[in-house]
């Protein structure tokens, strides 16, 4: 092998590595330090994300737990997911918008919901929801439960866009990294 | 009808109405205060249990969520379950005895594994673990994630106990009084 090709081919061998044992569920150990996992906003301003126990990251089949913050003024995208959703708020407060399913063709204008520190809520499956941190002056922490994951989400720009319309995100944000790499292969 | 009669069948008309109201998921309110949710050891010493998000008592169709208190030296029994299960520990220190599933007719000696505020772990699914609250000095404080509910809980004696020997439990303790009462029928 010519040098000159060796050192790129080692840090392309490394960060490979790296991808592969970020992404792989053997050798995690059982019991976690939640404030060491990683963390990141996953381009969306406002938000903190932390998947606890996640299908892709720690091989969950049935449930995925996620720990949330969203800074004051920042939200999730008006979306909905066949799955069911419980939240546990653990800071702050808030509002929870929900369309019930009533609608046939569109969520139509949603309920409106205060949520507070210490409560907790679910979200029927399929159902159009959107939370947002409407208190100017403290973050938002959630701790999010979902079934069948890896999650499938389906995004709308408001109320009134046609269920068909909406737009399918899938691998979600915080699931793209591992999505597409073979895991437990190295 | 005979006033003698009367009293004690208003009486049992309302206890009847009360329990009915408890057990059915209709009506109760989308987002609910946590510290206002029904609590009780369910006859366990040093254990307070709180349905967060229930199959029985919320309608929940594939998760459920617990807040669970262990007093000093309080454990739940040695059990196993066929459902995923994530514990996210908000306060205290403890251990978790968990045998891995190597062995084919009893649970045999589990591995330890210091629990501590903020760590989270899951069991694998039929797993048989124990989790024990070796503090002294502090309550353990923990929230429970399951999938597949209502719970099913097998109970073991000891670690040598076969596994066709456990005691099946079920409904499980905090589930009793809901399980039998017709639901969404008044």
């Amino acid at each position: 092998m010519s040098g000159s090709y060796f050192i790129p081919l080692l840090f392309l061998l490394l960060s490979v590595t790296a991808e592969a044992s970020f992404c792989s569920t053997k050798g995690i150990p059982l019991v976690r330090n939640i404030s060491e996992l990683p963390q990141s906003n996953y381009g969306r301003g406002g938000l903190s994300h932390i998947t606890v126990a996640g299908s892709l990251l720690h091989g969950m089949k049935e449930v995925e737990v996620w720990l949330q913050t969203f800074a004051p003024g920042s939200r999730t995208p008006i979306h909905r997911h066949s799955c069911e959703e419980v939240f546990i708020v653990l800071k702050g407060s808030g509002v929870l918008y929900l369309a019930s399913s009533s609608h046939e063709k569109y969520p139509g204008k949603p309920h409106e919901y205060s949520i507070f520190s210490n409560s907790t809520f679910h979200i029927p499956v399929n159902d159009v929801h959107q939370i947002w941190n409407t208190n100017k002056d403290e973050d938002l922490q959630v701790l999010v439960v979902i079934s069948r994951p890896p999650v499938k989400v389906f995004i709308y720009e408001d109320w009134i866009m046609p269920h068909t319309a909406a737009k399918m995100k899938f691998p979600y944000y915080w699931d793209e990294e591992c999505f597409h790499t073979p895991k437990d292969e190295l």
